[in-house]
């Protein structure tokens, strides 16, 4: 593996970023010690299983529980009917928002199921195995409705109607009439016709993907005890205890005050786990119960009926002129929502044109619902599929004009000070640097390896743009006896946050990590702390980090005065180091220091919070992927990767590989075999891995990584997101390399081997 | 029940003190949902036996641990080898002192067992029933040695020796040849034998006292989880987090900051839970085996091999005028410490006269090994035995010169100002109030009620003193989003310091108790806090609230100030509201405020610890007791019972009525029917609840509370200690109540109806 950071810096030196150090929670996830939560069972708990809906829109007439009421060892049975009808306040679910109306109604579906496993009913018993056979012997009458799963077919107006009152809402106006086009939005500058007019070439073309899975490794676990004097004790699995403490709050009508969300460790989230699934539904039925509540999902729950991303059918059109100006950028971008409303389109339209200036653009998103699972965000929502339309169209332009498709990507880039279709101005970014940088690379220049099958092989090159993340991240510096020091957060750790915090503090304690010791507070431990989402947490984490930093050298400065007999304005903090400044042999270490003003009693502690005021920052990622196609089948053989990304400035190599190449796998999945496949009830026929088909380390080359570093302009370290990114671009660029490799475009993801193998046939027609 | 607070608390007017809020933890405690000791369970848990010495003092001459070892379902098998030999370090282990070298060879005997129980070995395996025959098949070669259980007996040049190498340290020089008298200490003021030559009237009694166990009803149970990174875990049955993690890391060699202590609900512990029994033992298996150890205790292993409180034998002399002034007092304390040095018996020095102040005075301090358990602290460590031994004297000192026993005690009070034995000054003290209040009231004055069946009746007094501790306790007031107020303490709550700290909290934010909610954190959660112990608590404690409470106060007036458009400094807060002094009508109460200013992502935090330099404040309590004795058995029933006692500032009468009742009812069990009974071979013959007998509410009749209010000249409110004095004065007033009623003084405790017998047999001789 070829790992480089290319650093633009700005001379910024710190002595602990850039260090391989060991992932602190490590040692106790290779040995199976690290408590997941399945791996939790509070005292007392009862085990339950949802009773789900087999079809994917149906009206309940009646559900009649009493059989399973009366089974021995059945504790609690709800139904819609046992929750808050009427729920008010914000929902936080991350990245992709969800009215709080629908989203009660998606944990527990009230008159209708409106996809395949929408929850209807839940059974908590002594034993899962009684609850199982209890949730089967709840009687169900149905009312089976015709279904559609495709968000094009749904904007139709005869379409089945998934909610009877919904009226479009629109950014120009709405709708009169009801349907499922839950929104439009539309967006851009100038005028596209007359873009397209002074266009020497346009193109344009339509592009369909499928609804896909984060595929997290771990299934939604989590217990909940309501305890009798109304307090709730949450054992979350999910990206963010506060969210998840204020969702639980506006659901069931509970002061926050009252709810303790303590997270367990997190086996893979992406962005499903922002969304509260299972948790309400353990609430209700332990406060039913009076005992702890324990739900696990299983792999077919979790495909069926948790939040996958967005199918979308997007048309691009794009016009430029022979020298290579990007004279006019067009879309409409279709995603489906599943059963209720709000998809990523938003986001979609934000990032299709991001990384250009096109001199003229117009965006139309359509916010769909459709008979499948809601969708949730899954790293960088709505810009996978966006950027891959994009990236393929603006390829096709280059390669009709004639022009390096680098070259002309460069010549329109954004830059820090544009505007992006929603007129918001870039923070720096450095788009122009990334794709001179891949330009002059090794990777992009040296010949594509015959194959030695004799196949043809290509080479596609793809850019994405995602802005990472703010909101409120906390965290606590305390100092030891032993000189040691804690740093508590509220961040959900859900790819190696406490690593990259030990290194943070260490930087700004001027100490060695070792002797940091990070941990994961609940809700009762630390100020509010957002979702760990959105790419937001080491960016805006570490200027909380930083804030309690200073405080804390400056109270130690304060102590150690008063030892050296001089005012805290005379005492030095450098090297490790306190002193008296008339004094340079009064050196006391930190270790020492922190042990010494704390052995009195004193306490030695600082909480901040990250500026609420923070900008998002630009990321952005470049994939070169080189392929082989197999003419006789299609399929495509991934045999070079690269992914190059900017991180501001990188904390721990170790961790922004990882991510990098998590996120890339995902998009090469997502590029090539991962679909929901329906049939024609709206029925899910592929809802296990072994049919829903994720690349294996076996399908996949090294995928190798390329860190820049080009500062952002706030935040105390020039850090930019890391976990987003790497997803974008690589659909794009293995689309592009596919092309080169036997020039077609696929218009499809996934560019699976019988999709290849129909394109080349048609081509060749 | 009677339950009058008699306050003269200097006009200090709270809105939230002297209210019986309801225990906050009570509704977990009374559904059985609280989390004790034996209820957690980590994840992959093996279960631990300890092998215990069958005798009172025998030399391990070699243990073998094969066959152990080799049975399935063993994982992990310890002696005192596994443990680190060279261990430093000061020991915190509450009022009672060990030293850490004697601490380590008490939790895992190495050359010798010292008492009966003395553990020698451990085994963890996948369930207890293996761990306990395991436990069997270690066989160990056995060389017994003859036991001395008396320490007086031990005190004998011939006495079997305990400790080769141990010489007496003492005040006053030292010994030069090893013996078990592990310490002597002097202290008195004047001349005593003027003293003595100048009275009137002469008493001089010797007493003796049995070891007794503080009977808590959960045994000691606690998991470990030393993890394959060096990080150990601690779920802990502990009264302090802190110190707990203190002696771990000196105990096993490891950095604090590496260890996280956990508390778990404690049931009951009164001072034996300071020091750590099994967690060092759970933890050395933990490390060999790899996983989390629990340890949990049978009632016959606590009572064997815990720490009860030291039997005593003390000799008292008291001179007096006719006119009652007290000239001299003389005491010589020996008290047992068990198989280890460290008895409270300076404890019992300081407190024997400290209610008085004999123009002369001597006391001489014996702490002398002996083949029983090593004591630990138990409510008043000392106080109890020494005040029963100087109260009885001075009780037939007063009958002796003819005056009421009050009339004596108040001529010879102790006051502020006046200095103790030690020399330490009392800060504000009220014992003549206390004493001229009981004098005054109806429980001293109205006649002792007849006996239905004939028999005796007789009424006494007893007054006890005790230090009411320091040490450093540390809060956190948080804002929730919702207004509500997050208090995370470090307190291990025994007693009600969570419904105490939510009205502390409550009374300093000017809000009601239902908006607090109070929380005990891990060692990682909040700055050092001390044991749970010497009746801290709730005095040290509400200063760290009060001043986080200030913090908060002033916070919220900085942000308000923001949006009444003011200075901070005009910003008020009065009646729960803050207002722009400008402008009445522009009142936020503080829940509405909390939650304005934490909405923008700004955080509302402040941590503080009480001032180090808090002195302790003095507690007394008075008890007056009315028996009557059955002259044909000896047996003394209890027939009315009231205790007075000085609490400073009462916050919740109902806990501290309970604290008071709690501990009058040891006192009690003391005093008639508890005792440790060993044979000659120095083996305990009652080691269980049915032989070893402590009162039941069948014995008791109602115990009276009466709460008087001086307060203490320190701290934020005035609140002096609870817990322990209560336990000091029953068996004094219960020993003068008999012998009013019959005219014999009882030189032993506890006084069951054999010895009272004997000894009305004898005085009618």
């Amino acid at each position: 593996m070829t790992t480089e950071i290319r650093s633009n810096a700005d001379g910024l030196e710190f002595k602990q970023f850039g260090k391989r150090y060991r992932k602190v929670d490590g040692d106790d996830k290779v040995t199976g010690q690290a408590v997941f939560g399945a791996d939790f069972t509070a005292k007392g708990s009862l085990f339950a299983k949802i009773v789900r809906s087999p079809y994917a829109h149906a009206r309940i007439v009646s559900i009649d529980t009493s059989e399973a009421e009366a089974m021995a060892g059945v504790e609690a049975v709800c139904t819609a009917a046992d929750f808050p009808s009427d729920v008010a306040g914000d929902v936080d679910t991350g990245e992709v928002e969800i009215g709080i109306q629908f989203l009660a109604n998606l944990i527990m579906g009230r008159r209708k199921a409106l996809f395949e496993g929408h929850p209807v009913a839940a059974v908590a018993a002594t034993d899962i195995h009684i609850a199982e056979e209890a949730a089967r012997r709840i009687k169900i009458e149905w009312e089976v409705l015709p279904a559609v799963t495709d968000p094009i077919e749904a904007m139709a107006q005869d379409a089945p109607l998934l909610h009877e009152g919904l009226i479009a809402t629109s950014l120009s106006g709405s709708a009169d009439a009801p349907s499922n086009i839950a929104g439009h939005m539309e967006g851009g500058k100038g005028d596209v016709e007359k873009g397209f007019e002074e266009s020497d070439v346009v193109v344009e073309r339509t592009y369909r993907t499928a609804l896909v899975h984060q595929g997290y490794l771990e299934p939604e676990a989590e217990t909940v005890h309501w305890h009798a004097d109304g307090r709730i004790e949450v054992w979350a699995n999910s990206q963010g205890s506060f969210p998840l403490r204020q969702n639980m709050s506006n659901l069931l009508g509970v002061d926050v005050s009252k709810i303790k969300v303590m997270p367990l460790e997190v086996g893979g989230a992406f962005g499903a786990k922002n969304t509260p699934r299972v948790t309400p539904i353990a609430a209700i039925l332990s406060q039913k119960a009076g005992k702890p509540v324990k739900i696990v999902l299983t792999r077919e729950e979790v495909l069926k009926a948790t939040g996958p991303a967005s199918g979308a059918v997007v048309t691009v059109k794009m016009g430029a002129t022979k020298d290579g100006v990007l004279k006019a950028a067009q879309s409409r971008l279709v995603f489906g929502a599943g059963g209720f409303p709000g998809s990523p389109v938003l986001r979609g339209m934000q990032t299709i044109f991001a990384c250009y200036q096109p001199e003229n653009s117009k965006v139309d998103a359509y916010d769909v619902v459709t008979n499948a699972p809601r969708v949730a965000a899954y790293r960088a929502p709505g810009a996978t599929v966006a950027t891959f339309c994009g990236e393929s169209t603006l390829d096709d332009l280059a390669r009709e004009i004639g022009m390096d498709p680098i070259d002309f990507r460069i010549k329109n880039a954004s830059k820090t000070g544009d505007s992006n279709v929603d007129d918001e101005e870039y923070a720096r970014i450095g788009i122009v640097q990334m794709l001179e940088t891949v330009k002059a690379s090794d990777e992009y220049n040296r010949p594509v390896k015959a194959s030695k099958n004799g196949f043809p092989v290509g080479r596609g090159v793809g850019i994405g743009w995602w802005p990472c993340g703010i909101e409120i991240s906390s965290a606590r510096i305390m100092v030891n006896h032993d000189g040691g020091v804690d740093v508590t957060i509220g961040a959900v750790d859900l790819h190696g946050v406490r690593t990259g915090t030990a290194q943070v503090a260490a930087e700004t304690l001027g100490i060695e990590p070792e002797e940091v010791y990070v941990h994961t507070a609940d809700t009762e431990g630390i100020p509010y702390t957002g979702n760990a989402a959105g790419s937001r947490i080491t960016r805006t984490l570490s200027q909380a980090v930083y804030k309690a930093g200073v405080s804390v050298i400056d109270q130690m400065k304060a102590k150690m005065a008063v030892r050296f007999g001089v005012d805290a304005e005379f005492v030095e903090y450098e090297g490790g180091n306190f002193y008296a400044r008339d004094n340079q042999d009064s050196k006391v270490s930190f270790k020492e220091a922190g042990s010494l003003v704390t052995k009195n009693g004193s306490n030695i502690v600082a909480t901040a919070s990250n500026d609420p005021g923070m900008r998002a920052a630009n990321g952005y990622a470049m994939a070169v992927a080189d392929v082989e196609v197999d003419p006789d089948t299609g399929k495509v053989q991934l045999t070079d990767f690269t992914l190059f990304q900017d991180v501001g400035k990188c904390v721990n190599p170790t961790q922004v590989e990882s991510q990098m190449q998590g996120g890339a796998v995902q998009g090469i999945g997502w590029a090539l075999s991962e679909e929901y496949v329906y049939d024609d009830q709206g029925l899910m026929r592929n809802a296990s891995f072994l049919d829903y088909r994720m690349p294996t380390a076996l399908d996949l080359p090294m995928i190798n990584t390329v860190i820049l570093e080009e500062p952002a302009d706030d935040g105390a370290f020039g850090i930019r997101g890391v976990g987003e990114p790497p997803i974008v671009p690589p659909p794009a660029a293995i689309g592009n390399a596919i092309s080169d490799a036997v020039g077609v475009r696929m218009g499809r993801l996934p560019m699976s081997p019988e999709r290849v193998f129909e394109a080349m046939k048609d081509s060749s027609k």
